[in-house]
């Protein structure tokens, strides 16, 4: 089984699911925001009998913590072609992450497509630096760190822009991606805005993940971008392109910089 | 009192409000999303104790109607500079709308600006033909065009996407924008999809609306583009802008566009 399916390991509980946080996905001393938004997905497409979660947002109230969690589930609606569900990652008494997703059945979508735009044009992996040698940022190596093979092909300002990163990704560990594990891509690279102002961290406020497409196997290419930089309140927008050229994701988080230092 | 503030009084009630659902608003028969987003947002922001949604996802179960309505509202927790809440618009036994929302104050926010992009080179308003002069999309006027003026500088396909709209609104009635309204907005230009194809209609699955400042009076300047269209799922990104050149709203919606004619 691999790391990433070991973590989102799930059993049937009063009003949802028990699970154990890991702390393989740390960073800064607490599970990556992508990863607990996984484990909440995780839980609500076992409910949901359909298997793309087509649209998911979660709020981060407060960092869980690596250690066994609740996950509760509520179906709000099942409706004819997609089904809405709300979930909530619960330790102790206190909430850390609610979730609120609607699934659908990619494979059955039958309306018109008409995507003109095209995958970002990166140098082949295998000429990208891996992120632990980009200068500056990265003095410390999270567990985190370890869970994925990340290539950076461009972290730079841009024009019209704040700051953007682009690169490749994959598991460490051989895993393929799949709808499930989009979620946690869409928030693994470093901060686009890091390209622009350096900061201890930004923590995410939302984060919204749309699947588009089922990834095939292979290298994930993906673009993330922050524009607006306003009083420490930044969006950051993100697609992630499958290996046979399809957009598979699009994610968009509100996030906040501390302070100025 | 305006239109859009008579239309979103609420009166407490146990585990909310009740409220009244207006026709004014219907577009197709029902009542616009981004009304009924701003509905439940007003109930939000009237117990959340902080004035600016900085994030707002609402997810659509069922089209509500003209009428009665109850909005529950739940705090799901109050944090040191920030609350999240959530909201359902429900009508009998039926929930409308599931609503997650984050509040803040942007007038402490108080970390760095890094704001490259600039607003729409659009011609004024005076200069753009109102909607209802577009040849082709508006053979009826539904209720929901009396509310606003709204001018359309440019509605064509683009060359990396689906297509894009953009142009100038306000509301009709001279109401000034602001945060609460924004939601409104976000959702208020035609499809920007009708500029690639032609749709009875474009049910939204989820729309979420960041607020980035408070807008100043007069026009807002407004950009909703469809870069990808698949299988009919297809994500619309807006930007709305005050007449002082700030951003005050990005928006993203995913909608689906029913089966190929």
């Amino acid at each position: 089984m691999s790391e990433f399916d070991e973590d989102v390991v799930l059993s049937p509980a009063e009003g949802g699911y028990t699970t154990e946080v890991s702390a393989r996905w740390d960073i800064g001393g607490r599970p990556n925001g992508g990863y607990s938004l996984a484990l909440v997905t995780a839980a609500l497409q076992r409910t949901a009998g359909l298997p793309d979660p087509v649209t998911i947002t979660g709020h981060y109230l407060r960092p869980p913590l690596a250690g066994p969690a609740a996950v509760g589930v509520e179906v709000v609606r099942r409706g004819k072609g997609h089904t809405t569900l709300e979930g909530r990652l619960v330790q102790g008494d206190e909430e850390c992450v609610r979730v609120l997703a609607t699934f659908g059945d990619l494979s059955r979508a039958a309306g018109p497509s008409r995507a003109a735009a095209i995958p970002p044009a990166l140098p082949p992996p295998e000429e990208c630096p891996p992120w632990e040698e980009l200068p500056g940022h990265f003095s410390e190596r999270p567990p985190f760190f370890s869970r994925f093979d990340l290539r950076v092909a461009r972290f730079a300002p841009v024009p019209d822009g704040a700051g953007q990163i682009e690169g490749w990704i994959r598991f460490a560990d051989g895993r393929q991606p799949d709808v499930s594990s989009l979620p946690l891509f869409a928030d693994a690279f470093p901060p686009a805005v890091f390209a622009v102002v350096s900061s201890g961290w930004v923590p995410t406020i939302e984060l919204t993940v749309h699947v588009r497409n089922r990834p095939a196997p292979g290298w994930l290419a993906c673009t993330f971008r922050t524009r607006f930089l306003i009083d420490g309140y930044l969006e950051e927008d993100g697609e992630i392109w499958d290996e046979a050229g399809n957009l598979v994701a699009q994610s968009r988080q509100l996030a906040l910089l501390p302070r100025s230092p």
